[in-house]
């Protein structure tokens, strides 16, 4: 074979949900030259579809894929408890749904970090966005700042040296500017999955669903998951 | 009955391993009025053993209890990894060592908030301690204030009004004054496990074992739990 292998670059974790958004993230960190670990979370979400998406999606793309399974055992969010219902329709003004799991994103950034510093990683790529979001607080510029200041103070890395970074590449993106990036990037988007409930279909009433067709109509595109 | 029921206190959410620490740690929250709930994590850690005296500690104490499992699919601990040595008699000066779980105590805090934001708790106790401590950078102030720090930007209970703050009661002191605490508060202290090892007695030589020993000699107390 005369084909070179590419020098693999620095390592990076990227938390992989199977959505559009971390997809995105997952192929704007390859473009950046990092070489990829796909962490995605079985935490007792009502859309596992997505946990198989992520994996092909990692595996597609060339990355690493590590599921990380934890049992959260309260409940106090509707996408955890199925005895609760996924919000239908509603204003995304109206403050933070029922559909936030707390500390989420917190917990989710932890394992990423603990991980990040057994593998020799020091970047942590996440699709957090705080524009066309659901109000969740952990998907915020200000959280992330604040949560790699801890990990600078809390971490053989961050002590001993350089830090973990958290690399938010969608944060400030709204959903259409997202749908052009996935474009540009060769994102396979017929494989993601953005549904909050575990149907056949996306549901196309729970925030999530109605956040991306609003992003492919305002991008002038076809969304191919459809 | 004319025993009156006496008013439960504010909820705390107070991380308890079943070691001398953090029972200690519980019995000061009680102190200070907490109505508390202990969280303790079963995280394929060698000394299960903890875990059931754990169980017994918060029942004693009339704490509820709330044992949480995770699996972290990677080893690079001699704490998780039984193909690694646990260091024995090793000087404590001699920077981080392999007993170290990469972002344990920032996983531990970060599920702890998730507990305390679905419960209503506003406290976090953890006996984390950085005098007669093993080395690790998160059992330090500098990242506990950080950690609440990035709590309040990231929790619905940070961005809608008081944030959730993380007590340390035993973070400025030597294992002695931990020793003498403890008796005060009547802590059952033959229950706790402080060992790093999974044996049936306490090993002796890992550092957990020698900080404690020296603790009870300077503290002029036998331990009962040898």
């Amino acid at each position: 074979m005369n084909k070179q292998r590419k020098k693999a670059g620095p390592k990076a974790v990227v938390l992989l949900s199977g959505g559009l958004d971390s997809t995105t993230t997952l192929y704007e960190a390859k473009r950046q030259g990092y070489d990829t670990v796909c962490l995605t979370f079985d935490y007792g979400q009502r859309h596992k579809k997505e946990i198989r998406r992520a994996e092909k999606i990692a595996r597609l793309s060339g990355s690493v894929w590590q599921l990380v399974r934890f049992g959260l055992p309260w409940k106090g969010s509707s996408l955890l408890d199925r005895s609760m219902r996924v919000p239908k329709n509603r204003s995304l003004k109206h403050g933070i749904p029922s559909t936030y799991v707390p500390g989420r994103n917190i917990i989710f950034l932890s394992i990423a970090a603990s991980f990040a510093e057994c593998i020799g990683a020091r970047a942590i790529f996440i699709g957090a966005n705080e524009i066309d979001f659901s109000g969740y607080p952990d998907c915020r510029q200000e959280f992330l700042r604040a949560f790699e200041q801890a990990l600078r103070k809390g971490t053989k890395q961050g002590v001993e040296g350089s830090g973990i970074t958290i690399h938010a590449p969608l944060l400030k993106k709204n959903k259409a500017r997202i749908v052009a990036m996935a474009e540009r990037l060769g994102v396979p988007v017929r494989l993601t999955w953005s549904c909050y409930q575990g149907g056949k279909q996306p549901c196309g009433t729970c925030d999530s669903c109605r956040l991306r067709r609003q992003g492919f109509i305002d991008a002038g595109m076809p969304d191919p998951a459809i």
